[in-house]
């Protein structure tokens, strides 16, 4: 098995009105990772992991509201015997206003849960040199935040982005500030391999919509990139010109 | 029948290696309107129409090539008769450097070409006003200019293509300048009914996979338009918050 | 005589709260060109003028409130008996919601008052050829929008405003949108002669401190277009490399 | 003594062409403080610190070229030495290609410096959460890169920049990136307390021009941040409208 979905969506569950929304908006995504946060899945009741069972989606625990290595460490040990996966994003989060992940602290989890066993999924800044390390350290992809968890400001500095593409060989996956699906197809573009989407889609008007926009998007970069896209230049270049079909 | 295709991808065909290429591409863009340049038919020699004939899609004649209003109305005349269309791609060409249109002979030409019961989509720079003014003179659409032709520079000023979306009440077609899927996107959610596209699908490195991925982004711009996106925050909001799942 | 104020800085008075506050920021301009709009002298009272003419700034008329070409022309030949100058900002707006110009009836107005010997100031789209074609009227500068004026958005799209630099042989002067000193910079960076300049510095809280911030932003913008910047990389250039100071 | 110049320009000697351009640069920059790589100085030769010494300004010693918190202390430690002053710019590189901070190491050595009685100015990324954990750890300022050292790129992401700017109680200071006067307006409008350049002033065209610039544009982007601009809006706002100098 792979480790990220082949169509390259990830879905967050946070956000949702609804049990019923989040399964449809899920099923609309034909996404098969959903990461959940083990200390909400108690207050989610009953009904969340069952659901994403029936929608055959794997989980990818992740130990959201954590703030030291040591709390992370905790949960994702918690998370591992609940979900029965080693599976785990690991998030530490520096400060309540950005929700941007502490570098410091979460290479210290990532190195002790690698040593543990787990297969890590860091949600990390879009710092280029931290990537490195984290990914140098054993995680198994880096996730670099686009911009702040659900403040919808997209890609904030691509250059970044593509910085962290060049220099890890593990897999990355574009997490957080995603707001439309052009961000999700640029992230793809980019060279990522895959998304991480919540609140884009859970607390869009319209979930079923913005999910199918996002499994659309996804879809759209990766295969954009693959395609080579013509380069950028100041100039216009005529379509029609004498270097064009003109040869036949 | 609607003027634009249901799907909102409307292509070109400058800038295709073969004929065999440009179908290819084509049919996996699963577009209905093809954009022909009439001064390009010939050179073409006698494939290019049965091609698109075969595929199914109609013809969209443009007068590439001019640049003065009288030239475009003789050339729009001309294509009226070889294509047996009323439909015409108003193109009046301001200068070789930026292949941008000239208003001024632009407008005029609409004038004439409406008044001749032309169905008239003039491709336009992305000035709001000239917009409006096309609109008003009676054009069934009208075609701002991302960037220009052929330079990949995708929405230069995303700003006016809101401002035109806005000011008339014809449909809005994204024309030239668009790069990469994520170009096409982002114009749907600017809130476009369609894009134009040759040369980022024809000069791509792979022009079948690029035309789909520009099929997809369409239909992911358009998708997330309706759907309603997040706004904009500058700081972040979490997603697994006590407003999220919790409530179930 | 020069066209244009040495110092690159031409004031716009509307949004002033009293006459005392536009004199001070005025003179910490250092501006030497002032455009007055000759609906609003009138209303301005009998202080305005003599305040500019103690100041040694010259007056540049401007068509403000206009929307047609007729009404521009006959505003302007009021404007030259009144202000007794040739000089003239040549304004035809187009809707009330962008204060865009219309360019159809501006090039209008502009060939009847370069026939009737002024000197034509044209408020312009940002579209390179309009510009282009102003200029080619006889205009003795273009004077294009960075952004709708008072939006504060500064510059949407630099790149037109390169094309219009490379197009044309007359100054370009930025006029509209710049918000704060860094949009200043940038327009003389892209090659711009000058800039026009009201609302970011008689709204701003302080008048006086952002005329003073304006006029250091234009010389900076300037001199670094002069001074021939380095250019931009993917990635990173060691300043202690050894191509640096050690070979002294 | 304040510890950063008045007028808000540090800058680095790299990249300069000879001895006398690099004096005559410092000299139109009228900067105060002067980084200095304590690995060049023996490759500048003798030259280097009498002229610094005769423009009356102070050295910033840094530790360019170490890629460990080892390497760097033992740099510094020299360093204070070498230079007679406690103040040091503490620069910890992660790779070549980048020369972006390596975040880990840096705070590392941050901590054994601010222990050490060191005056620690961290050249860092612009990761907000590094530069609050860093000014916690008692730097005395944090100096966040725009982009890669000698790119050119200007501030990437100005968002982070903000955010660093809300987010700690000592002075901040954009490093690296910085390619033209505009970029180091905008930094200062973004709320830096002062900028450092070297490459942008060293190895342009002309250094004394873009060194003069730069002054100017500091003192800009200072002035009119303290000016309180004008807020962005979607449409226009007309300047001579009735609540305008009608009202005198």
């Amino acid at each position: 098995m792979t480790l990220l979905p082949e169509n390259g969506l990830i879905l967050g569950t946070g956000g949702a009105n609804s049990l019923t929304a989040l399964e449809e908006a899920i099923a609309a995504s034909e996404s098969t990772l959903v990461t959940v946060a083990l200390r909400r899945v108690d207050a989610a009741g009953p009904g969340l992991l069952p659901m994403l069972d029936r929608l055959g989606v794997r989980v990818l625990p992740n130990t959201a509201g954590c703030y030291t290595a040591g709390d992370a460490v905790k949960t994702a040990q918690m998370a591992r015997e609940a979900f029965e996966t080693d599976l785990i994003k690991l998030e530490v989060i520096g400060d309540e206003r950005t929700l941007l992940p502490d570098g410091i602290e979460l290479l210290r989890a990532a190195e002790v849960l690698v040593a543990d066993g787990f297969v890590v999924l860091p949600y990390t800044s879009d710092d280029p040199i931290l990537a490195r390390r984290l990914a140098d350290a054993g995680c198994a992809a880096v996730m670099p935040a686009g911009s702040p968890i659900g403040s919808g400001l997209g890609i904030s500095n691509p250059h970044h982005i593509e910085l962290i593409v060049q220099s890890v060989d593990v897999p990355v996956v574009l997490d957080a500030g995603i707001g439309t699906a052009s961000d999700a197809a640029l992230a793809m573009e980019l060279g990522c391999d895959a998304v991480l989407i919540a609140s884009a889609i859970t607390r869009a008007d319209d979930p079923v919509a913005m999910a199918t926009a996002m499994r659309h998007a996804v879809t759209a970069g990766r295969l954009a990139r693959s395609a080579g896209r013509i380069p950028r230049r100041f100039h216009a270049v005529a379509s029609t010109a004498d270097d064009g079909i003109a040869q036949w």
